[in-house]
């Protein structure tokens, strides 16, 4: 008989087709290849390193951990130094203490066991009197479910909420790719409404509305609304009053609100802070029948930036039980998330405090990494100011700026010669000639016949004169080659 | 306007409707909050601890992790240990020069970056020698993907190979509900076959050729065999020969054997060891045009038991390169699995060897657990065998038996009257009785009308004599009370 082969042909076309997760794509992958050459034939390339500016990875950059953190994670491995004298040497008392604490809430003190499908409850404890003590308002264990980082609670609501595809989730564009490659692959309609570039990627409720009112006219159910806040890829913080408003929205229409809040701690303005959205809506006087609302957190970002760690968490109100268990069902199928990552999800929302032994190693750490960020972003964003046909709005939070590059109409077509988005072919053209990697715009989403890159602030901070330098000379020399 | 809300009948029916998850089920869901109660109200059950011989899970159970892996594991996490003296006294040499050399492999040292989606190089590099090393055939890093644990590994294949309900998937019956609740979530159809209960479940590649035609003829396009080896529920480990058998019928019928190996290193019994499909394929003289293979292996099972920290990989042979692509795509939506059980998944491929400071109290250890759960399977084994009504094969291997119980009729009504599976109405009735869990062979399938629980032998070994005890007890006593 013969043997019928897998082949892309008799793939899930839901995968092959639909799916595009730009900030591992092509780019990134020549970016790879350009590395391997750079090891085997140092001195072919006409520079020496290449810069990954495509991904908020900010630890393989070069930013290092928060030593309190990575205390309390050794302690918990590795129990048996807890009962050893030069453990008091080797390690703060107060990771001492927290390491003690965590493993007396852990049964059995077993690290190494599954855990409750929804993560360990004494570190859900913790995780929720964070989150009290962030918002002013209650939260309860009950309702945080860890995760393997933000993606697989993303995934499991798109799992949950999408039947088919008259089902609807109204994204914003640009977006961060996670959310139209969950949404292709399971199935459903990626609703689009445009943040508006021009002030400062405001979030227009007259805009969701007339998308959202044209999506029902086409018959689809639109099922939840997802708000990325702080903004990835464009780098804004909204205004407590707008948030007011995507609240009231969500309740008028009927629609369950996902909240990407991972960078609550990547603020780099003194005009805007943080506020989640069920603290909004807490102090609306909305209560739980108001509005089903999902806020997603991470270790990856903010000051810490675990993003290996793979940990996180989703907060969940506003469901009812049965609807509640079946989110326990979806999550139980793979039995827990790493107790690594549940236990530095609990350590992010409880960090050191005044009068703890590690309190001011910690803070100047914390401070340190933010403070040198807002440095980056700003010191980046006025470069791309500066230079002929980019603008670029400012970066108020979040780890990137996503400027808008007016490109001229003789490198637009080059670029369809090439067979490539013009965002694209730029940055390729970019990648070849200085090492940077970015990610084009065109793989967030962009309003049509605009073009961005999308540049994450993350190098190191020494390395970013010299990133402007050779960003400068490229768009210099690009823009005389293609000038109309 | 009136506000659609999210309901149960509004979600999506494969997880509603079609996913089920015995392992984390009613009966353990039941034994949750009984454990609650004997904590805030002692006394007031018949048995003062629940005994979970529910899911193979080992450390919740006392089970203690290999101590070298876990100073690794510190050390990686800390990495700054390495620079001080006291390190040389707390931590093993091998255990040290082996976090440097992991270290080295990583980009920057940084254990808290995302790595490559596949996982990082040097990491699958050493999980390749390791293949190599115990199949006696070369393995490439570049075939490995790594894992948080094997069940994402799992999901990744079904949402690449099931395109709609007309799409089968081969699975052993007793199964993993890992496999249903995977096909029932990526919409697809289970071909069941079953395994031979009479001849210690075996299983019979003519049943196989029956199901996959019987199939066919239903218009299903079968994709893919399962085959779980050693065996989950069931304890069985393959012979060789059956293994050949396998391996051509796929080849000969265009299936992916999707192996699920995790339990690679459990095997009690001295007339059988493991074989991997690859090594069996290879020794064949097949090569990976012949066949599209996956193994799947995790660090939560084997003498280790890690399962908190959710390593895993899957070792993927015989795709094309455009295939691989889409499957990278895939393993990139998540980024990456974390590098805590990157590292151990490098570290039990890879264990101390001959010569190396850890290597005696490492073996001592290793055969200390694994000559403890042979004798626990044995005892149980036994005590099963010896009440009335029930059989029981040998575990051969994994970390559960899953005797036969003949129901009476009686026993079989009064489960009808209270709406439960017979076998869940028993198993309610013992955790009831004595706060033992075990889980109901309803819940992975069984041949009509036989009924079965699933028990594993991992609760610690001082504790097995009480709990035949309590066990026998407890069949007596229904027994009586349900005889003919």
């Amino acid at each position: 008989m013969a043997a019928p082969s897998v082949a892309v042909d008799n793939l899930n076309p839901k995968v092959v087709l639909k799916c595009e997760y730009a900030v591992r794509g092509e780019i990134v992958m020549h970016a790879q290849r350009l590395q391997q050459q750079l090891q085997t034939q140092p001195g072919s390339l006409p520079f020496d390193e290449i810069l990954y500016c495509n991904i908020g990875n900010p630890q393989s950059l070069g930013q290092q951990p928060v030593t309190f953190f990575r205390e309390v994670l050794a302690l918990c491995d590795h129990p048996c130094l807890l009962e050893r004298e030069e453990t008091k040497s080797l390690f703060s008392a107060d990771a001492i203490s927290r390491a003690t604490s965590i493993l007396a809430s852990i049964p059995g003190r077993a690290t190494g066991a599954y855990s409750h499908s929804q993560g360990i409850k004494g570190l859900r404890d913790a995780i929720a009197a964070g989150i009290a003590s962030r918002d002013g308002h209650p939260a309860n264990a009950d309702d945080i479910f860890l995760t393997d980082g933000a993606s697989p609670g993303v995934h499991m609501m798109m799992q949950l909420l999408i039947r088919n595809e008259k089902d609807g989730i109204l994204c914003p564009i640009p977006q961060y790719p996670l959310y139209s490659a969950s949404i292709a692959l399971h199935g459903g309609a990626l609703v689009p409404y445009y943040l508006n570039e021009s002030t400062g990627w405001g979030l227009e409720i007259s805009d969701l509305k007339k998308q959202l009112e044209d999506a029902r006219s086409k018959g689809i159910d639109v099922r939840a609304l997802v708000v990325i806040n702080p903004g990835n890829p464009t780098g804004q913080v909204l205004a407590e009053e707008n948030q007011e408003d995507i609240v009231k929205f969500c309740k008028n229409e009927g629609l369950v609100l996902l909240a990407d809040e991972v960078y609550q701690e990547n603020i780099y303005v003194d005009n805007k802070k943080f506020n989640s959205f069920k603290k909004v809506a807490r102090s609306l006087g909305y209560s739980e029948d108001d509005l089903p609302l999902v806020s997603f957190q991470s270790v990856s970002k903010g000051y810490y930036g675990e993003c290996g760690k793979r940990g996180g968490y989703m907060e969940i109100t506003g469901f009812s039980a049965p609807v509640r268990e079946q989110i326990y069902k979806v999550a139980s199928v793979n039995l827990c998330s790493n107790i690594t990552g549940q236990i530095l999800a609990s350590l992010v929302m409880n960090p050191p405090k005044v009068g703890d032994a590690s309190y001011a190693s910690y803070k100047a750490e914390k401070d340190g990494i933010l403070q040198s960020l807002a440095r980056r972003a700003k010191a980046l964003e006025d470069a791309f100011n500066n230079l002929e046909g980019i603008t670029c709005n400012k970066a108020e939070g979040a780890m990137y700026l996503f400027p808008n590059i007016c490109l001229p109409q003789k490198a637009i077509e080059a670029a369809k010669a090439a067979n490539k988005a013009p965002d694209a072919f730029y940055a390729l053209r970019l990648l070849e000639s200085t090492g940077i990697v970015v990610v084009p715009g065109s793989g967030f989403g962009q309003v049509p016949g605009t073009w961005h890159i999308r540049c994450t602030i993350l190098p190191q901070e020494e390395k970013i004169p010299a990133i402007i330098s050779r960003f400068k000379s490229f768009h210099e020399a690009f823009m005389a080659q293609y000038r109309n």
